[in-house]
C-alpha cells in the first residue's frame, strides 16, 4: 500500500511532518509512505533521520499551498504539494492522500483532481467527537456551511458506512443535531431533513441536542458545516479554558502559592498510590489528545482523503497515516459506493 | 418594586420555587415577590416557612402550562400562572416577570400578552457563557431558530444595551459567531449579517469562531437561536461528561481504588494547604454553578422577562429575582427602546 503525504502541509510543515512520516514508516512496515513537496527540502528535513531502508519515496512538487492561502490559489497551483498528492491518488499510484495543511485547500483539490463519488452531491468532513463515553463519528464539520436536506442524508448514509467499515459497529446509530429531542423542533435544514432520514433505511434515532452528543445517544451526528465546525471549536475552547482557568485560579496569589507549597509533603506522601492510578492517567491523556485520533476524513469525494489538524505534532501525523491505512483495509471506499447504490440515496 | 414570579414553572415546582421566593424576599428587602399560581398550592408550600411579614403576595391563577406542553397550549391557558403573571406586567401592576417553566411557553405568553418593543422583529434568548475568562452574553439561545440578518442586528443592539446597563461595560466588543474569522467566512446568514454589523454604529468586531467565544474575544456574542441552543446544551454536556468521566477513570477496578486508598494519608497531609487554597476553590465552584447566574433575559419582549433554568433550585430562582430586579433598576427596557429610536435600526 501507498499513502501519499503533504510534506508541506501543516503548521509545523515540512519538519514534524518528516518525523511524523518516519514514525509511521517504522510502525507499518508495509506501508510505503510517498513524501510529496520540495523534494530538496525533504531531503534536508530527512537526512535527520536514520530512515535508510525504510519505504519512503519522494515525489517533487514545486509549489505550496499556504495555510491562510485561498482555495482559487489551490486552482492556480498545479504543481502544489495537494494537487500532484492528488494526481497520484487519481492516478492510482497510490492508495490514500494524508495532509495537515489549509483544510480549505485540501477540499478544493480533492474536488478538482479527484472528484465526487458518482452519485454523491456533496462531500463532507467528519471527525470523531471525544468527549464522550462512546466515539461519536460528527459530520459535517465545514466542507458546507449551506447544506440542502438530501446531502445531509447523504452524510449520515456515509457516517454509517464509514463506522461499520471503520469501528466495526453494526447499524449504527444517527441523529441530526437540534436544538430539542421532539420531532417538531429544530431549524428549518432539520425539519426538512428529519423525514428523509425516516425513511433513508439508516438507524435513525432522531434529533440530538447539544448535551446527548456528549452522552453518545447517537454513533453518527449528522449536521450543517457551519454547526459542525462552531461544535467542535467550542469543545476545543472550553476544554482549554478550563485547563488554564483552573490552574490560574489555584497559582494566582501569595496565598495560594503558600497553599500549594504546604501541600507538597502531602503530594509526595501520595506518589506510591498515583503509581497504581497511572494507568487510568495515562487513557485520560490518551484519550483527550487529539494527537491519537489522527485525522478526519473527507468522505465523498472519489479516494481517500484524511485531513489531519492543522497543529500536528508527529505522532498525530502518524496517526492519521494510520488512519488513511485502515481506511484502505477495509475498503471504506467501495463501501460508500455499494451503500449508495443499494440505498438509492444518490 | 414588583417581581412576578411563575410559582408553577420548573422541574422542582412549586416547592423549589416558593423555597427560591422566600430567600429573595428575605435578601431585596424592597422588593415584593408575586407568587402567581394556584393560591392553595402556594399557601401550603408557604406554611413550610417562616414567611410572616416578608413582603409576599399570591395571585390566584387557575391553569399551569406543562414542562413539554406546546406553545398552543399557552394561548388556549389564558388563565396559567404565566399569563395572568404577563398580564399583571402589562397592566402596570408589577415590574417584572420571573419563571423556570418551560421556555418556549415563557416566550410565547411574553409575546401574546406583552408584545414586542415597538421596531423590534423578533425577540431573543440572551444567556451569560460562563466558560470564559470575562462573562459573554450569548443571543440568540433558541427563540428565533431562522432568524433572518436584521433580527441579528436588532439582536446585537440588545445586547450592547444590556451588558452597559447591567454590567457597566462601556461600549461592548460585539462578535458574530462563525465558522472562521475571515470576514468572507459564515454561512448564508452570517455574510449577510456582517455588512449590517459593521454599519450598525455598534463595536463590531467580526467573527467569532467557537474557540474565540471561550477566549472572551467579544462581550456580546449574536447567533441564531438554533446554533446557540446548540453553542450552551454541548457546554454543558461537555463539563458534566469530563466530570463522570475522570470519576470513572479514577475510581474503576480495584488497582484504582488501592491507589486511591494509598493516596489517603498524603491527602490528609495536604488539607492545611489545601485550606488555604479555599477561597480558590470556592470561587471555581461559584463561577461553574449555573445557579448563580439566575436567569436568561428575553429580550425585545415590552417588559422585563427572566427566564431561569428548568433545573433550578432554590438559590438559582433567588438569582433569577436579583437579575429582573437589577434590569428594573438599571432601566434597561427604556435604554433599549432609545437604543432602537437613536441607532435607526428598528
Amino acid at each position: 500500500m501507498k499513502i501519499v503525504l503533504d510534506a508541506m502541509g501543516g503548521d509545523h510543515a515540512p519538519g514534524v511532518v518528516i518525523d511524523g512520516a518516519v514514525m509511521a514508516a517504522r510502525e507499518f512496515p508495509g506501508t510505503e509512505i510517498v513524501l510529496v513537496g520540495r523534494e530538496d527540502v525533504i531531503r534536508s528535513e530527512l537526512a535527520r533521520h536514520d530512515a535508510s531502508g525504510l519505504p519512503l519515496s519522494i515525489v517533487h512538487a514545486s509549489e505550496v499551498v499556504e495555510m491562510e492561502e485561498h482555495t482559487d490559489a489551490v486552482k492556480r497551483k498545479r504543481d502544489s504539494s495537494m494537487r500532484v498528492g492528488m494526481r497520484l491518488v487519481k492516478n492510482r499510484e497510490a492508495d490514500a492522500f494524508v495532509s495537515a495543511g489549509n483544510s480549505g485547500g485540501v477540499m478544493a483539490a480533492a474536488l478538482f483532481d479527484l472528484g465526487r463519488i458518482r452519485g454523491i452531491k456533496r462531500p463532507a468532513l467528519a471527525t470523531v467527537y471525544p468527549a464522550a463515553p462512546v466515539p461519536v463519528l460528527l459530520l459535517d464539520m465545514g466542507a458546507n456551511t449551506d447544506p440542502k436536506p438530501e446531502y445531509l442524508v447523504q452524510f449520515a448514509l456515509m457516517g454509517t458506512v464509514y463506522v461499520e467499515r471503520m469501528w466495526g459497529l453494526s447499524n449504527p446509530r444517527v441523529g441530526i443535531v437540534s436544538n430539542g429531542e421532539e420531532a417538531d423542533k429544530g431549524n428549518i435544514l432539520v425539519r426538512e431533513t428529519y423525514p428523509l432520514l425516516q425513511a433513508s433505511g439508516l438507524n435513525f434515532i432522531g434529533n440530538v441536542e447539544g448535551k446527548d452528543v456528549t452522552k453518545g445517544m447517537a454513533d453518527v451526528v449528522v449536521t450543517d458545516g457551519f454547526t459542525g465546525n462552531v461544535m467542535v471549536k467550542l469543545s476545543e475552547g472550553l476544554v482549554s479554558f478550563l485547563v488554564k482557568y483552573l490552574k490560574a485560579e489555584f497559582t494566582a496569589g501569595p496565598v495560594n502559592k503558600l497553599g500549594l507549597l504546604l501541600m507538597l509533603p502531602g503530594a509526595l506522601a501520595m506518589l506510591p498510590g498515583l503509581l497504581l492510578l497511572t494507568p487510568a492517567l495515562r487513557r485520560i491523556v490518551k484519550r483527550m489528545d487529539y494527537a491519537e485520533y489522527g485525522g478526519a476524513p473527507l468522505l465523498g469525494v472519489d479516494g481517500v482523503v484524511i485531513i489531519a489538524h492543522g497543529r500536528s505534532n508527529a505522532k498525530a501525523i502518524k496517526n492519521a497515516v494510520r488512519v488513511a491505512k485502515e481506511a484502505v483495509e477495509s475498503e471504506m471506499l467501495t463501501a460508500i459506493k455499494d451503500g449508495l447504490q443499494s440505498s438509492s440515496l444518490s
